[in-house]
C-alpha cells in the first residue's frame, strides 16, 4: 500500500483556490461604481438593516449557544460525549455565521452596483449580480474544506491514523454549523416574509401604491429581508448540507473499507470529489456571460445554464478519474453513484422549473383560474405544489436504490451505504456554482428595488426586471436542488447515525423492524413534526406582518406629507420591529428541533430516535417541495398576469393572483426552506447525544 | 378446555339486533309526514339525483370490478391466490354498496321529514335527523357482523377448526369492501364538492344570490352531493374500517394464541367486543333527546354527547367482562389496550372540535384575519390545520406503544401486535352511534336546504340552522375520529400483512431495517403518494366545478324568466354533468391506489411493499387531519362572520372568508377523506397479492 496521505492536501488547496477566487471577485465588484449618492444611500440603508439584524440574530444565537455549550462541557467533563464536541460546536457556529455574513455583505455591495451597471447594459449587470452570487457559493465551499482540513489535522494528532474514530468525531462536529444554520434559515425566513407580506398588504393592497415605493416604511425592511433570508440564511443552510454530506461520506467510507485496510481511501474520496467540484465551479462561473449587448431572457438563461452544466460535466469527468485511481476499476460503481446524484440534482431542478415557470402549463393554469376568483386560484396552486412532489421524490428514491446496489450493497451493505453518501456528495459537488445561481436572484431583486426607489429610467428598470425574472426561475430551480440535496444529506447523516449507534450498542446490530411499536411511534411523531413546525413558522410570519402593517399605517397617519411623497418614512423602525419579532418567534420552533429528538430518544430509545428522523425526513421532504413550488408558481402566475394577461395589473384576476402570492410567500420562503433546517438540526442533535441515548434510554 | 364455539352466535345475534333496530327506526321515520307537496317534490328530486348517481357509480365500479374479478379468477385458477378471493371480492363490493345505498335512501327520506318536523319544534326535528343517522351507523355494523358470520361458517366448513387459515382468508376477503368503499368515497367526494364549489362560485359570488336559492340550477346537485358524499361515501368508508379492524384483530388474535391452543379465544374476542359495542350504541341512540321544547345549541350538543359517552362507558364495562372471561385476569392488558383505543377516539374527536369550532381560539383567529384580507385568512387556516395534526398523532402514537406493551409485547411480540389491533377495535366499537352523529349532519344540512327552497318561515329556518350548526361540529368531531380510526385500521392491516408475509417467506422472518435502501425507497414513495393523490382529487373537483359554472351561467342566460324566479332551472342537467365528471375523474386516482402497491411490490419486493404502506400511512394520516380540520375551520369562520361579526354578510371580511371556504371545501370533503380510502385500498391490494409478490418479486 503506497502512502497516499499527501492527498489530504487537496482539501486546504481546494479551500485556498476557492477563497482566492472569492477575494479576487470581491475586489472586482468593489471597483465598480456605486452610481449616484441617492442609490448608494439606499444601498447603505439596506446593508445597515441587514447588519443590524444579523448582529442581533448572532447575539441571540450566541446566548442560546453559550447555554448549549455549557451543557456540552458538562457532558464532556463527565465523559458522556466526546471532549471535542464543545469546541466543535462553537467553531461550527462561528464559521457558519461567517459564511452567511460575508455572503450578505457582498450581496449588499453588489446590489447597488448591479443597478448602476444596468444603466450601461444588461451584460455588465448580469456579470456583477452573478459574480456576487459566486462569491457566496465559493466562500461556502472554501470555508467548509478549510474547516475539514483543520479538524482532520487536529484529530489526527490525537487519534493517530484511527480513521474510524477521527471521522466519527468529525461527523458530529457539524452540530455547531447545524445549530447556526437552523437559526439563520428560520430567523431569516421569518424576517424576510414578515417584511414582504406586511409591506405588500399595506402598500399594494391597502394603499394601492406600487411595490418598492419609497413612501412605504416597510420597503427597506423588505429589501433587508431578501439579504438575510435568501442570501445569509440560504448560505448558512447550504454550508451545513455541504459540510454534513462530506463528513457523513468520509465516516461511511472509512467504515466500509476498514476491513480491507483502505479506510484512508474511503475517507479521502469525498474530499477529492469536492476539490474537483470546486475547480469545476470556478471554471463554470467564468462561462456565465452574454455575447450580445442586448439579450433576450432565453439568452440570459442559457448563459447561466452553460456555466452550471459545464461545471457538472467537468465534475463528473474528474470524479471518474478520482474513483478509478483511488479504488480501481472494480469499484467504479462508486462513480456511478456519484454521477446519479449529480444528474438527479439537475433533473430535480428542471422539474421545479417546469412546475413554477410561467412558460409551462401548471403555472399558466393557475393564472387562468384567476378568472374564477381567489379561491380556485389558491386551490389550484396547492394542487400544482402537491403534484410537483412526485418526480423529485421518485428520482431521489431511484438514486438511493441505484447507488446502494451499484456500489455493491447486495454483497456488502457497508459499500451500499457508502454509495448512497457518495450520491449525496455528487449532488452537492457543484454547489459552488449552483448556489451562485440562487444567491444571484436576491441581488437582482435588490437591484430592482433600488432602481425603483431611486427613480431610474424605464430602460434600466426593464433590464433589471429581466434579470429579476431570470432570478426567480433560477431560484425555483435552486430551491428544488436545495431541498433534494438537503434530504439526501439527512439520509446520509441518518445512515451514519445508525452505523454509530450500532457500534455503541452491545451486542451487535439494532433491529429496526417496521412493525416494532416504538419504530411506528417514532415514524408517526416524526411525520407529524414538519406540520407542527410549519404551522409555527407560518404563524410567526403572520405576527410579524401584522406588526409591520400597524407600523406602516401609523407612519402614514402621523408623518405629515408622507402620503404625497414630501417626507421620508422611518425605515429603521420597521427594520427594528421585524428584527425583534423574528428573533422572538424563533424560539419555539427551535426548541422543537432540539428537544424532540432528545425526548423521543431518551424515552423510547435509539430505535425510536432513528425512526423519528426517518419520519421527519419523509414528510418534510414532500412538504418542503410542495410549499416551495406552490409558492413560486403563485408568484409567477401573478407576474404572468402583470405582464398583461387576463386584464393585467389592477384587474380582478390580478387581485386573485395577489391573494395567491400572499398565501405562497410564507410557504416558499419561510416554512418550506426551514424544514430543511429542521431535519438537519434534529439529526445532528441525535448524532451528538447518541452515546447518552444508548446508555440511558428508558426503553 | 371448554367448548366455546357457541360464542360465535353473538356475531349473527349482534347483526340481528342492529338490523332489527334499523328496520324499526326506518319504519318510525317513514310514518312522519313529508309536509307540503313542494317540500316532498324537492326531496324526491334530491333522492332521484342521488339514486341516479349511485346507479351510474355502481355500474362504473361494476365494470372495473368485473375486470378485476376476472384477473382474480385467473390467479385463483393457477393457484397463486386463494380460490375464495374472487367470490370475496364480489361479495364485499355488493354489501359495501348496499350499506351506502340504504344509508343514502334513509337520509333522503329523513331530510324532508326533518324540515317538516322543525315546523313543530326543535326536538322532533333532532329526533328524526339523528334517527336517520343511527340507521346508517347500525346498518353498517349490522351488515358487517352478518358478513363475518357468513364467511366464518363457510370457511369453517372447508378448513375445519384451522383458525389461522380461516382468519387469513377472511382478512383478505375485505378487498371487495375496500374496492367499493374507495370508489364510493372518492367519487362521492368529487361529486359533492364539484357541485358545492360550482354552485357557490356562480351563485353566491357571481350572481349574489343566497345559498340554496332555487334559481340556481346547481342547488339540487349540491344537495345530492351531501347524500352521495357525506352519507353514502362515508358509510361505505366506515363499513370498510369496521370490517377490516375486526378481521385484522381476529387474524392476529388467532395467531398470537396459536401455540397456547387458544386461537379460538383470540379470534372471537374482537367479535364479542363489537357485539357489546352494538348493544351499547343502540342504548346510546335512545338517550339522544331534548328535555325542553326550546333548546340552546349547548343543550343540543350535550344531548348528542350523552348518547355517545353513554355508549362508550357501556362498551368499556362489557369489554372488561368479555376479556376477563375469555382470557382470565392475567391478560387484562388486552382490555386496557381496547380502552386506550376507545378513549383515544373521544380525545381526538374533542381536539378536532377545538380546532374547528368557532367557540374556540383557532377558528376565531381565522375569522379575525379576514380583516387583513383573503391571503392572511387562507394562510392562517392552513397554519391551524397543520397545528391540529399534533395531538391526534401523538395520541395514536401513545395508544400504539401503550397497547403493545400492556398486552405483553415485551415478552411476546405477537401479543403486543394483537394488543394494537384490539385498540383499533376499541376505537371502532361504538361506531354505531359515532357514525350516527356524523351522518346526521348531512340530513340536517339537506333539511336546511329544503326549508330554503320551499320558503319556510324564519323560525323553522332558524331551528334548522341550529341543527345544521351542531351537525357541522359533530361532523368535525366525526372526521377526526374517522381519520384516526382509519389510520389505526390500516396499521392493524399492515401488521396482519407483515405476519402473513413472514409466514409465506422461507426461511423465517423478514428484516425490515430502516436503513435498507428498498425500505427507504418504499417509505419515500409511500410518503409522496398522498400528495400526488390529493393533487388529482383537487384537480378533479376543480374540473367538475368549472363545468357546473358553465352550465349554470348558460341556464341563467338561456332560460327566460329564470333570474326573476319566474321559471325553473333544469336541475337534472347539472346532476347529470357532475355525475359524468366525477366518475371520469375517479379513474386516475383509482389506478394509483391499485397499481402502486403492485408495481412497488413486484419490483422491489415485499419489504418495500410494507414500507410503501407505512410511508403512505405516515403522510396520509397527517395530511388528512390537516385538510379536514383546516377546511372545517374555514367553513366555521365564515359562518361566524355571517352571524354578524366583522361586518357580517356582504362585508369585505365576509368575502375573504368565502375565499377560505372555497379553498377548504375540496380539502375537507374530497381529498382529505379520500386519503383514508387510498391507504386502505393500497393495503388490501397488498394483502391479496402477497403470495404473488413473495414469489415473483425482482429484488
Amino acid at each position: 500500500m503506497t502512502d497516499l496521505s499527501y492527498l489530504l492536501w487537496v482539501s486546504p488547496a481546494g479551500s485556498a483556490i476557492a477563497l482566492l477566487f472569492v477575494a479576487f471577485t470581491i475586489f472586482k465588484i468593489l471597483k465598480q461604481s456605486k452610481g449616484t449618492t441617492e442609490m448608494s444611500d439606499i444601498s447603505d440603508f439596506i446593508r445597515e438593516g441587514a447588519k443590524a439584524f444579523l448582529k442581533r440574530q448572532y447575539k441571540t444565537v450566541a446566548i442560546v449557544g453559550a447555554f448549549v455549550t455549557l451543557i456540552f462541557v458538562g457532558l464532556a467533563y463527565i465523559g458522556e460525549i466526546s471532549f471535542f464536541t464543545p469546541y466543535a460546536f462553537v467553531h461550527g457556529m462561528v464559521t457558519c455565521a461567517l459564511a452567511g455574513y460575508i455572503g450578505m455583505m457582498v450581496a449588499s455591495y453588489a446590489n447597488v452596483r448591479t443597478t448602476n451597471a444596468a444603466r450601461r447594459g444588461l451584460n455588465p449587470a448580469l456579470r456583477i449580480a452573478f459574480s456576487s452570487g459566486a462569491v457566496m457559493g465559493l466562500f461556502v465551499v472554501g470555508i467548509v474544506l478549510f474547516d475539514i482540513s483543520l479538524w482532520y489535522f487536529i484529530l489526527n494528532h490525537f487519534y493517530l491514523g484511527d480513521f474510524l474514530l477521527i471521522t466519527n468525531v468529525m461527523v458530529s462536529s457539524a452540530i455547531g454549523t447545524s445549530f447556526m444554520a437552523f437559526f439563520s434559515r428560520v430567523g431569516g425566513g421569518i424576517y424576510a416574509k414578515s417584511a414582504d407580506v406586511g409591506a405588500d398588504l399595506v402598500g399594494k393592497i391597502e394603499k394601492g401604491i406600487p411595490e418598492d415605493d419609497p413612501r412605504n416604511a416597510a420597503v427597506i425592511a423588505d429589501q433587508v429581508g431578501d439579504n438575510v433570508g435568501d442570501v445569509a440564511g440560504m448560505g448558512a443552510d447550504l454550508h451545513e448540507s455541504y459540510a454534513s454530506a462530506i463528513l457523513a461520506a468520509m465516516c461511511l467510507g472509512a467504515f466500509a473499507f476498514a476491513t480491507r485496510g483502505m479506510s484512508f481511501n474511503g475517507m479521502v474520496a469525498p474530499l477529492l470529489i469536492m476539490f474537483a467540484g470546486i475547480i469545476s465551479s470556478v471554471i463554470g462561473t467564468t462561462l456565465v456571460k452574454l455575447k450580445k449587448r442586448k439579450a433576450s431572457q432565453a439568452a440570459l438563461l442559457s448563459a447561466i445554464r452553460k456555466g452550471v452544466y459545464g461545471a457538472s460535466v467537468l465534475s463528473a469527468i474528474s470524479s471518474f478519474i478520482i474513483i478509478y485511481l483511488l479504488f480501481g476499476i472494480q469499484y467504479i460503481g462508486f462513480f456511478v453513484a456519484m454521477l446519479a446524484g449529480l444528474v438527479a440534482g439537475a433533473v430535480i431542478g428542471a422539474v421545479s422549473e417546469y412546475f413554477t415557470s410561467s412558460a409551462y402549463a401548471p403555472t399558466k393554469s393557475i393564472a387562468h383560474s384567476s378568472l374564477s376568483g381567489a379561491g380556485p386560484l389558491v386551490i389550484n396552486g396547492m394542487s400544482v405544489g402537491m403534484m410537483s412532489t412526485a418526480v423529485p421524490i421518485a428520482v431521489v428514491s431511484i438514486v438511493v436504490t441505484l447507488s446502494y446496489f451499484i456500489a455493491g450493497g447486495a454483497v456488502n451493505p457497508d459499500f451500499g451505504l457508502y454509495g448512497i453518501s457518495l450520491a449525496t456528495v455528487g449532488m452537492l459537488s457543484t454547489l459552488g456554482i449552483t448556489l451562485a445561481t440562487d444567491a444571484y436572484g436576491a441581488v437582482a431583486d435588490n437591484a430592482t428595488g433600488i432602481a425603483e426607489m431611486s427613480n431610474q429610467k424605464q430602460v434600466v428598470k426593464d433590464r433589471l426586471d429581466m434579470l429579476d425574472a431570470i432570478g426567480n426561475t433560477t431560484a425555483a430551480t435552486g430551491k428544488g436542488y436545495v431541498i433534494a440535496s438537503g434530504a439526501m444529506t439527512v439520509l446520509s447523516l441518518i445512515i451514519a447515525y445508525t452505523v454509530l449507534v450500532n457500534r455503541l450498542i452491545t451486542p451487535g446490530v439494532l433491529t429496526l423492524s417496521l412493525t416494532d411499536p416504538v419504530i411506528i411511534t417514532g415514524l408517526f411523531i416524526g411525520g407529524m413534526l414538519p406540520f407542527l413546525f410549519s404551522s409555527m413558522i407560518i404563524r410567526a410570519v403572520g405576527k410579524g406582518a401584522e406588526k409591520i402593517i400597524e407600523e406602516v399605517r401609523r407612519q402614514f397617519k402621523e408623518i405629515p406629507g408622507l402620503v404625497k411623497g414630501k417626507a421620508k418614512p422611518d425605515y429603521a423602525r420597521c427594520v427594528d420591529i421585524v428584527t425583534k419579532t423574528a428573533l422572538k418567534e424563533l424560539i419555539k420552533p427551535g426548541l422543537i428541533a432540539i428537544i424532540s429528538p432528545i425526548v423521543v430518544g431518551l424515552v423510547l430509545g435509539p430505535k425510536a430516535s432513528i425512526a423519528l428522523l426517518v419520519g421527519t425526513l419523509i414528510s418534510a421532504f414532500a412538504m418542503a417541495l410542495m410549499m416551495s413550488n406552490a409558492g413560486a408558481a403563485w408568484d409567477n402566475a401573478k407576474k404572468y398576469i402583470e405582464s398583461g394577461r387576463y386584464g393585467g395589473e389592477g384587474s380582478d384576476a390580478h387581485k386573485a393572483a395577489v391573494v395567491g402570492d400572499t398565501v405562497g410567500d410564507p410557504l416558499k420562503d419561510a416554512s418550506g426552506p426551514s424544514l430543511d433546517g429542521l431535519m438537519k438540526l434534529m439529526t445532528m442533535v441525535s448524532l451528538v447525544i447518541a452515546p447518552i441515548i444508548v446508555k440511558y434510554a428508558l426503553l
